[in-house]
């Protein structure tokens, strides 16, 4: 996530440090108030993670600390210290004795270059057993099923201006899912559709038939047909959004710190979902062809979302900023002259007369990696960010952030998959360097100098992608073999076997 | 547009006469007042379509009948009777004789099969001048340019609850584009980039340079590409959107009926923009191969934008609709039961407990061709509509209705193309019932009868889709080979070649 917060914000409230000395910008909108900081807070050992069959999340409200990182590392206090120096910024797994993790899935980490005090990246995976709650439907329809239900679960948060929301986003989000799907355990394993209606109290009569339909005739007394598929995606979403209120209630409790992006893969039944909200990315290799399995939230992606928010609710511009795009600042001595820019309907430019109003700051600016909404954020989705304001003012910037993931389905079973068939997640240190292809062409080059059997490989894969984005230090600086600057920002990836030793069938 | 608009609205606004005896639905929502209805108008024949050198569309006031067909068919009036006869729903083409329409495009249209009085479809196919405004930019970079564009332009514009928007549009939307494009002229055909900024009276210094950025650093700082095309874009998207604030000022006096779909083809400078706003469609078939040029704005693929809009301004749903969808309409018995729904930021399913409000109105409802906003619209993007409210009820629809088009562009001179390369446009009559490969199979067909050389064939093309959408009338209906239904509805074609005759180069 580096460079995607204003790093005086992200330093002010993660770190508790001073400032960077970065010049003030005369740009910047005029305000009087400070940016809210969390007091700053020494890092601590992580506390052991909690199992998958814990206490609901509502619960969990031990104090956490703000720096940790994932259990399945198993790293040793002195093997914690050296996964957190900036200097040697060694690439780490898990070790290669003991428990793998499921599915033999890859894994490798490492720490930014110094950009951020701690690694702000968490990563988590879990097999999760959802156990139904009792006679959901009423009256169920096979007795004998209601025997609980597995999944498989990924997850990479990518955190900024602070640990505290991607440390608690992996601790707690798959449990969130877990308690979505805790209705559903009947009814995924049902063969029939989905019911429209459950009583309100279990043991109850449902209503689940279709004899209260009114005519059919009009448009509305059809009756859509609702897929298994979209009850796991929407769980998924909801459990999004109550992870993201979790972290408004306990923020100041327990120091929830900055937002982070959350990209989380559920395999249940047959089919993998690939949730994504902000701007790490998913891709499967599949036979060396590349399918996207996200899309990326940003600034530039949400414009239209973004604009259309601020047209619609100008209170929450706080009459600081314009809703309108333009090529570049607008100056004050260009008053009445004409201008390009693009408003919330249009994906062209135009001309139009530039008046006072126009002057303000953009709500969206910048392009690419400097892409900006409010001049502070540079990602529009994820988890968090409860405390984010504009750089030097009490304007809010959650209210143009979502919290919700875009959902992608693969299914598994509609396809012979090979053990070189991998689904690849990255957070942005990854993507900021590599091509989907380099990727690709990692893939076939690792996978294919190990036995399609050894469960290791596909970890040395998620290290040569860690590897291979973050370079070697030459000439100050990280670099690559092409002599390019390597990825400065915490770097993770998962990679996850498709048809390789998996015993997921 | 056959059943995109209750039919009820539709009868009362569009030809005077009694609504037809469908059953009140238990389930519209309860008001007292009654549609607003616009008095009959008796056909009259279609009064001379104005050149495209004419006057600006602001001053294009006169008065305009409801029914009329496009002028380059050059019907008599008994030939205009014959292509109003519902029961012989006679195929309309240019006739063979006389000046072709431009790059030997094929046109055919046929009326519905009684649904509507009148054909509410309406089509225009004209080359237009650009006259460019006078030394736009201040100081002409190079003052021997400037000596105007032309551009070619095709149109469909499928009509709802009326014929009026959708005549009025076909008469004058290429002169919005037209106005749109003056401030271009100069620097559309200047290989430089696009000036940021033009003074605001011609003759002024402009400040096209880059001296009054301030320092690279910060997000804001950097100035933007725009690139020729992205102007091209942004004027088709504005002239939409003054030809529906045209519309809206002149509905009271000019009797500007319901609203229209347009589907709009612009070629200009070796591109080829699409311009889409409705269920119309476009695809380019070329070399056999499937291009979409467009996409359908309908309430279900527009359903998070419309929920989003009630979510954020619930007093756009006047306490009548819900912004909630289900799978079906929500009973009085079901309070307090668990049902399906999505809101604004679902794709997904989730269930929730039946609470009072959620009885109200869903605000988008029904699937596929029965999909509503508000139980009347089926259509979320066009033209016009400026006075339609909810059934029985004063809330306006037009809030949740877009102007803007989407706009896909597509470059001419980067593939060779043989006289076989086909940009096909149809209004939802032709793709109600007609896939992107029956459109592939019947351009293989047809074009490979004839000579590459024969003007005529593109014409044949568009006869034959036309005909294969419209069956023939057996068994009590207008019947394709198959024995299933044909179309009921108005159908448009457009076949215009990429690579054939036409002298566009």
């Amino acid at each position: 996530m580096l460079n995607r917060v204003r790093s005086a914000v992200a330093h002010l409230v993660s770190s508790g440090g001073a400032p960077p000395s970065r010049p003030k910008s005369p740009d910047l909108p005029n305000a009087t108030s400070a940016p809210p900081a969390a007091p700053p807070q020494a890092p601590r050992s992580p506390p052991a993670r909690a199992g998958s069959g814990g206490a609901a999340p509502a619960r969990t409200v031990e104090a956490r600390a703000s720096f940790s990182r994932p259990t399945f590392l198993q790293l040793s206090p002195g093997g914690l210290r050296r996964a957190d120096d900036h200097a040697g910024r060694a690439v780490q797994s898990p070790p290669d004795t003991g428990r793998r993790l499921p599915w033999s899935t890859g894994y490798a980490e490492v720490i930014n270059a110094g950009k951020s005090r701690h690694n702000e990246d968490q990563a988590c995976c879990e097999v999760v057993y959802v156990e139904g709650r009792r006679s959901v439907s009423g009256a169920p329809r096979e007795p004998s099923r209601g025997q609980g239900l597995c999944f498989y679960y990924w997850g990479l948060f990518d955190g900024h201006a602070g640990g505290g929301a991607a440390e608690m986003a992996s601790r707690l989000l798959h449990r969130h899912i877990r308690e979505q799907l805790k209705d559903l355990v009947e009814i995924l394993q049902d063969p029939l559709p989905p019911p429209l209606c459950l009583p309100s109290t279990p043991g109850a009569p449902g209503s689940s038939d279709s004899s209260q339909l009114v005519g059919p005739q009009s448009c509305w007394s059809s009756q859509k047909e609702v897929t298994h598929e979209s009850l796991v995606v929407g769980a998924i979403e909801n459990a999004f959004q109550l992870m993201d209120g979790q972290m408004a209630r306990e923020r100041r409790g327990q120091q929830v710190e900055g937002g982070c992006c959350a990209l989380v893969v559920v395999y249940l039944l047959g089919k993998v979902y690939v949730a994504n909200a902000g701007d790490s990315r998913a891709i499967i290799v599949r036979n060396g062809e590349i399918i996207p399995m996200s899309r990326e939230f940003t600034p530039e992606t949400e414009r239209q979302r973004l604009q259309l928010l601020g047209f619609l609710k100008p209170e929450l511009l706080g009459g600081e900023f314009t809703h309108l795009e333009f090529p570049r600042r607008v100056q004050p001595k260009e008053l009445g002259q004409r201008m390009l820019y693009r408003d919330q309907n249009m994906t062209g430019w135009a001309y139009k007369k530039i008046e006072l109003e126009d002057l303000r700051f953009p709500l969206v600016c910048g392009e690419g990696k400097k892409a900006r909404v409010m001049a502070t954020i540079g990602v529009t989705r994820g988890l968090g960010d409860h405390n984010l304001r504009v750089c030097s003012s009490t304007l809010p910037i959650k209210p143009f952030l979502s919290c919700f993931p875009e959902v992608r389905v693969y299914d598994l079973t509609q396809y012979e998959h090979c053990p070189d068939d991998v689904l690849v997640l990255g957070t942005d240190g990854l993507w900021d360097v590599t091509s989907d292809c380099e990727v690709a062409a990692t893939v076939d080059r690792v996978l294919s100098a190990y036995e399609p059997n050894d469960p290791s490989r596909y970890t040395a894969l998620a290290q040569a992608l860690v590897l291979g984005a973050r370079g070697t230090p030459r000439d100050r600086g990280w670099r690559l073999p092409n002599n390019k600057l390597g990825s400065g920002d915490d770097i993770s990836v998962f990679v996850i076997p498709l048809g390789g030793p998996g015993s997921y069938s």
